[in-house]
């Protein structure tokens, strides 16, 4: 089956999705477990149907000439469907972030006052390529108590589909409704921003994937958005930073992994730093193969680089190309964050300790660094278990977001006939 | 001076408050609470000032023929402004929401992580005819370290820049920078809508009005939105309610204050306790002056109601006004919630636990009651202090909003060279 625009009413999907998640409400914590352990093991089992739909989007990403990149995303095997399961398995072993009284006290007229921590209600995904996110997600959400509508990629929605199909019919045999898990089978783009508007039946939408679908879906939704990903992040070296360090540093923050969002896309480097080690810094950078983009004091010390323009500095390359600027001071390196960085992570490299302490203090982003690699933003690095997301935003959850960031409160109030 | 709409340019208002909001960043809780405190002395001292401009907004008020509550909510006195006073002397005695390391971790690798709370940045707040909010607006912002961007509505236009002139005045002589609190002196809807999409200067709107203003703002902002107010309440009488908590939960809800958002909109009443307590349902509610619009049912038992129409149900009355449905069984309430609820306040009367627990489980509000008024939603009735708002939404704060509501959190990552 290939799948067509005009089989899918997102509406009534929504409104499915928003009657299962009150169902979800009245399960226990072992309840959502067992339906999570129960998709695992069906996933596992059926693998080969998931294969089998796989194949067609391969094919048709060939034919569309994907890059080779893009079709090892793309590419799902035996393995990384058992990757999927553990990862279900992982997330039932979390602790349920609902149902927390994250406070309760008892007014003078005897009202007692309980605020509670519960689910969102209904989660819509917006993502790419990636077919693990339908199972990443499904997990994060039925964990947490929510419905979940998926609206994934074009280039992988037979997978996406399959995925769907098979943790629907292990859903059938647990106590989590089939309905609490709805998959938007369409590649017209009309269905993805019919769910922008939706706010009676969706709580929240989180987009993953490049900056510009985030865009669009920040721009146009009036349903409230969990902003995620991009990532222009900064190193900051200043006059005053170890050689080592800062070498170690900037290499691993930009060449650990050139693609994910907390990667390093701009150097900046203190003018005198520079004109001390720019030897070392040199070789350094032709060792990892990183190609710079600098101003004109940076094409003067670094062979082969080339000149740096705006779109240089406001965007990330995602690969091992670097922006690199010179600076005379802290204030004009927080001033350069301040115009191009995206609120997710910077780093400051010095041994100053009041220079630290300001770069920290100043600096406005989720993940602030002093002496450390970028990449440690990121859910499993720093021991939080799955993440749903990077937030860049400032409301609701900055960060990785783990479980909790899919729940809000409730004052719960009880009485014996008090009022006002 | 009347204002005109030509003598602003919003945009460089943002900016000069996005900059201030920077300074704010490094000032101790006490160089803010000295600030809160010289702004109440010199609003006190300059009242008269305020009031020469307050009586300019009256005269026009008069002209526009605006209602007698209306006047009343714009007219300011020595004593209003006294109170403006001693609220910014409260909020300077409530502990600073900032600087809370909320948790903090070693990694293996000895990277040390702290989240810890943070100013929002620049808040905007637009609001309608009340001067109070320009006052008390300003000193929750400035408390919690953050600059504020202040769109009044038209009609208070004078008394609020007056208000706005005093305490630059009064922030003249403090470690505040002036900037820091920005009022568009503009009747011209189109400076507001210019603040819907400043996404780089302001970090959030706080719309407080009507429901149309807060409407407009979540439908046309992609700056992030902190949703306010709009309360269509219910107090659901279930058959085992108690009479005397039923009548005395109803008026109070309904009465006590029928202008403000916790206040009861709809009495939806099962039809057994109805046809059991009518007599004393009808002789409560004329004694109360409460004007009933019902469904059939009820018009046959309640003498002068008239039938219920659709905006009945849908929309406040804020009024003593309010309609009444009947409901065979507690799923129909919960179902009638759910399509016209706003998510505010809604309160269950009955001495059946486990209507009690049902209710409370699956309505979706920021406060649900059993057995109390829904006239307890308020920060000063929880004990809150201040706030600066009731949130309706779910994400980032739900309910009564306080100091904390008004910042988010950054992870600073103190390391000595670790990379991944």
């Amino acid at each position: 089956m290939t799948l067509t625009k005009s089989n899918v009413n997102v509406e009534e999907q929504a409104i499915k999705a928003k009657k299962a998640s009150k169902k979800l409400l009245v399960l226990s914590e072992s309840e959502k477990n067992e339906a999570l352990n129960h998709i695992a093991d069906v996933l596992e089992k059926d693998y080969e149907t998931i294969l089998q739909a796989n194949e067609k989007d391969l094919a048709n990403g060939k034919e569309q000439g994907f890059s080779d990149a893009f079709m090892d995303r793309l590419s799902l095997s035996k393995d990384r469907i058992a990757d999927f399961a553990s990862g279900l398995r992982e997330v039932a072993k979390l602790e349920d972030p609902t149902g927390n009284i994250l406070s309760d006290w008892t007014l003078d007229n005897g009202l007692q006052v309980e605020q509670i921590t519960v689910p969102l209600g209904v989660i819509g995904m917006i993502y790419e390529a990636r077919p693990n996110v339908t199972v990443d997600a499904t997990g994060l959400a039925l964990k947490s108590g929510n419905a979940i509508v998926l609206k994934g990629g074009s280039s992988a929605i037979n997978s996406n589909n399959a995925i769907v199909e098979v943790m629907h019919k292990a859903l059938a045999e647990t106590k989590i409704p089939q309905e609490a898990v709805q998959f938007i089978a369409s590649t017209d783009r009309k269905a993805t921003n019919q769910l922008f508007t939706m706010k009676e039946h969706i709580d929240v939408l989180i987009p993953r994937g490049g900056g510009k679908l985030i865009k669009a879906v920040v721009e146009n939704a009036t349903v409230p958005v969990l902003e995620t990903g991009v990532g222009n992040c900064h190193v900051y070296v200043d006059k005053e930073a170890d050689v080592e360090k800062a070498i170690n540093i900037l290499v691993n923050s930009k060449t650990h992994r050139p693609a994910v969002c907390n990667a390093a896309e701009t150097l900046i480097v203190h003018e005198d730093w520079l004109e001390k080690n720019s030897a070392v810094l040199v070789e350094a950078l032709q060792e990892a193969g990183i190609h710079v983009h600098g101003d004109e004091k940076v094409m003067s010390v670094i062979p082969g680089s080339v000149l740096a323009e705006e779109d240089d500095w406001a965007n990330e390359y995602l690969s091992t190309d670097i922006a690199v600027k010179t600076v005379s001071d802290l204030s004009e390196a927080i001033a350069h964050i301040e115009v191009y960085g995206t609120k997710h992570s910077e780093a400051i490299v010095t041994e100053n300790a009041d220079n630290a302490r300001t770069f920290l203090s100043l600096v406005d982003a989720a993940a602030i660094y002093h002496n450390a690699s970028t990449r440690f933003t990121d859910g499993g690095a720093l021991g939080f278990g799955a993440e749903i997301g990077i937030s860049t935003q400032k409301l609701h959850a900055r960060g990785p977001m783990g479980l909790p960031a899919l729940t809000t409160v409730k004052f719960l109030m009880k009485g014996n006939g008090q009022i006002r």
